[in-house]
């Protein structure tokens, strides 16, 4: 075994290999096309032998149901031929769906296409798990055989996705493929990724490969996309391992970026030091939030953003991300006091609009309020002032955001954060209006964490607004904590239930108040029918709302 | 082979056995548990041998990530153990979760249990497929062996849902477990389902399940739940088929049920001629949104619903469904004229109002929206009457029923149809406000034969609502044919690209018009967003939109 592979070692010839870690847009074929054209084109010149791209590049990562689409895999085919026919001088390894005809089994594999000079090699992923955001087992067969690409004298074992995973929710990740393909003794692995971003993911994502690096003293090359759909972030972060473990060369977090990597050095030289930098986790969920907002505006063809600014913490926050993503000239917000509004709120409010230098429009909702009540009153017949009241002023607010929204073409963003979300303070087509969710996955406490980081050099976000208690406004000296426990207690007990999937038991264990945790955990799962009707809410941690926490509605919990 | 068959029909001993069709509820051990031993009683004292129910009856079908709660496994084993201590003379077959403790695998099985005089056997499901309604494969290990239950002198083939399909969208519901059992000579089938209406549904399932008794020339019975969660409905019609392929029991659609069944029947008496009637579509539609609606409020703990009221045909449906499913004590409605509202549209809803006998009022929005443009007037300045305008009648309208919703407690059910919600034709936050949305799985010109079915042996939806033409009534003159094309072309284009999955080329093939097949194509790809901000929707169709359709929102179509 050790001969052998000394052997190969004996026969390495150094190749240069790009890493392409680009920004695609679902079902954009002819932006791709030319996007990955662009970087093989630009690789080639700088004298990369291979460029490398990530999962599905030809067609987006994640298509979901439109890879049922019968027209759409033609595209994929015609892509290939695209890319096969403008790449002469360069080898090309790209991911793209590709049919499988076998009969009784799934129509398509998740696969790895070289095109080399007028040839194609196909390699097919194997590990098609249960992730919860992706469902690829929907689509996508498995591999059913494991075979290495021999190409320019070198033996690489192509990976796709989960193929190199080595833990995770299914079982079928807790194989790694590369126990497989070893005995084939490959001197190279490369990694066709499509990792969607949390802010534990840089690191857990890290640390998988380097275990596959080490177990086998193989040189690892991994290529992720970068960019936002709707919900889902991917950071890009790709890199390449040298045999030893240590990471060579790491290409930036959120930002497209073609590195070239030379395989001599990451067999033979045996990078000194580790030079992967991850961010702190505020400064991750920062440009996370900022690429999610970016790329839902500019992939659906939208410009302009508008928000409803109360002069508490989130509306705050989110008008930040949106002048920090689409530029303050895209950027409107409406002020929208009510009676209970107080005067610190609304100065807090036009404080932010002009130290971001944004366009905002004050519209009062008393007479509006007032006209509600008086038609209601037939119905309500004096009955007393509730809930329904409350609620009523925020969906005030909600129309007059949509009309705003409708008459300029700016896309409402919604201001919910997920500490709400999940006991269901806010009010259905009110404050929980909205085409994106910005901070629906930032718990309150982490919001303050976010606008002490974003003020960290000078004052963004007013220091009045993040050091205030926390109300609504919905009546008269309201606070938060007069529905909810102190942020800081709600949010740990959340984390234990959300995150950590505690029983009330568990968490009570730890030592928390059990009444508290018992109304906590009675409010989250009441309020599941709520979380149906939101915004996609851009993800950044490890569980979100939506897809990855799947509850019945109906249910005694 | 043939004389080891002849064998075991020779040491047949005759049993009876009862199939229980129970309504349960997630997650409510107790309730469940009291339906299931009272049932079981109740089979006992006819005579039954044992009794049956069906898949994961124990903590109601399906209960999502409940199953990764520590505490929803202990519920479970808890909750047989109260079924074997309270059912003493009589076995009892039921589905619950039971814990795998494997390592590296899914923690849980999808059980059969048998209970019997204080023995316990498990039967585990093999075939989790990749339902896209349920994903099973998210929380379950497959079953890895294969037995029969030997119990009462029989050789029982026990089957888990999907273990006895034939076909399907995943191919390992290609397989049937009993090409694997048949081997092990069963004289008997039984099968616990969990398997979700749509309108061809009971055909379907009668088919697949009278093909393996035909393969095998083997008796089956076959338990399914009734009864909806939020937007499953599960219609019963559980069966036990004669050896010769002939259904010999049905038990109904849509209601509780406990029938005893005769295995000698079954195997030796061949019954004659098939028993399962099955109603016509829209019959099984109509008894599906009863069941749905109903169940959504009883199964929430809440009594009363609210719906706006228009005149058109869409909430006049509703209305009808609400009154049949809760009482007409239990629903009120409200008239919303604007000034663009017509008379005829306002006599029509009082019309039906009078003759269901429900509690109505009239709330003119004009005074609210006059109110809202004077506020806005400022941010307007000027710029003319456009989309805007309609959808903030639209959304007055949603915040006055969410305002009634709330001061009263009456739930919101939403009124749009799926032809709407396809191409977008609704306002979020406005019409497509609600809690659960009724007809939203029912195609415009469906709703139509839905009214007809309703009134055909008296006028209930008045008959000029059905055949005025359709209007939003959101500004002069409006029809939705001045935005649409005809219902009846609108919807045969629609149901090719749903529940067909046809391409545009495909579509346009058939001989549609092609401008008009593109046009219908992007409004429905372009309203994605919409879509994932509605209600839960009643499911009828094999296709609803939901879980079954998933696409992403930010993509080039």
């Amino acid at each position: 075994m050790l001969f052998s592979f000394t052997f190969y070692r004996i026969i390495w010839i150094p190749m240069k290999i790009a890493l392409a870690q680009l920004n695609y847009c679902i079902g954009d074929f002819e932006r791709n096309t030319d996007k990955i054209v662009e970087a093989a084109l630009h690789a080639q010149s700088e004298g990369a032998d291979l460029v490398v791209f990530s999962e599905l590049a030809v067609c987006g990562y994640f298509p979901f149901d439109c890879l049922e689409f019968s027209d759409f895999l033609g595209k994929c085919a015609h892509a290939l031929d695209v890319i096969a026919t403008r790449c002469h001088d360069i080898a090309v390894l790209v991911g793209c769906p590709v049919p499988n005809t076998n009969e009784g089994q799934k129509p398509l594999y998740n696969a790895a296409v070289l095109l080399d000079h007028g040839q194609r090699q196909v390699f097919c992923k194997k590990h098609i798990g249960a992730n919860p955001l992706f469902d690829e087992r929907k689509y996508f067969q498995p591999a059913d055989d494991d075979r290495l690409l021999e190409w320019g004298g070198h033996r690489i074992a192509v990976m796709v996705g989960d193929d190199l995973r080595n833990q995770g929710p299914d079982p079928i990740l807790m194989e790694n493929r590369m126990d497989a393909l070893v005995g084939m003794q490959p001197d190279l692995v490369i990694a066709l990724a499509a990792s969607a971003f949390d802010y534990t993911m840089p690191r857990r994502r890290c640390d998988i490969l380097r275990q596959t690096v080490l177990k086998h003293e193989l040189p690892l090359v991994m290529v992720n996309q970068v960019g936002a759909h709707s919900h889902l972030i991917f950071d890009g972060g790709s890199m390449a391992f040298a045999s030893n473990g240590h990471v060579d060369t790491a290409l930036p977090f959120f930002e497209e970026a073609v590195r070239l990597v030379d395989t001599d050095t990451l067999c033979f030289f045996r990078t000194a030091e580790d030079r992967l930098e991850i961010p702190e986790k505020m400064a991750l969920i920062h440009d996370a939030l900022v690429t999610g907002v970016h790329d839902y505006f500019h992939k659906m063809g939208f410009k302009d953003a508008v928000i409803g600014l109360s002069g508490g913490l989130d509306s705050a926050l989110v008008t930040y991300f949106a002048v920090q993503a689409l530029g303050k000239e895209h950027v409107r917000v409406v002020l929208l006091p009510s009676q209970f509004s107080t005067d610190h709120s609304v100065k807090d409010a036009v404080d932010l609009a002009k130290k971001l230098d944004i366009v905002y429009d004050t519209v009062p909702i008393k007479p509006i309020y007032d006209s509600f009540m008086a038609s209601l009153q037939p119905v309500f017949a004096g009955r007393p002032f509730d809930v329904t009241e409350e609620n009523l002023q925020a969906r005030i607010r909600g129309v007059i955001l949509m009309a705003v929204s409708n008459k300029f073409g700016n896309v409402l963003l919604n201001t919910s954060n997920k500490s709400e979300a999940a006991v269901g303070y806010g009010t259905l087509y009110g404050d929980m209006c909205g085409g994106l969710s910005v901070i629906g996955d930032v718990y309150k406490t982490e919001a303050y964490a976010l606008a002490r980081y974003i003020n960290k050099e000078e004052e963004i976000i007013p220091w009045n607004t993040i050091t205030k208690a926390p109300s609504a406004e919905l009546r008269p000296d309201q606070k938060d904590t007069d529905s909810l426990p102190e942020y800081d207690l709600l949010d740990r007990i959340l984390f234990q239930y959300i995150e950590e999937a505690c029983s009330a038991e568990e968490i009570i264990a730890q030592g928390f108040d059990e009444a508290t945790v018992r109304r906590v955990i009675r409010m989250v799962n009441r309020n599941e029918f709520k979380r149906k009707q939101v915004a996609p809410i851009l993800r950044v941690s490890p569980r979100a709302f939506g897809n990855e926490r799947v509850l019945p509605i109906v249910a005694k919990l």
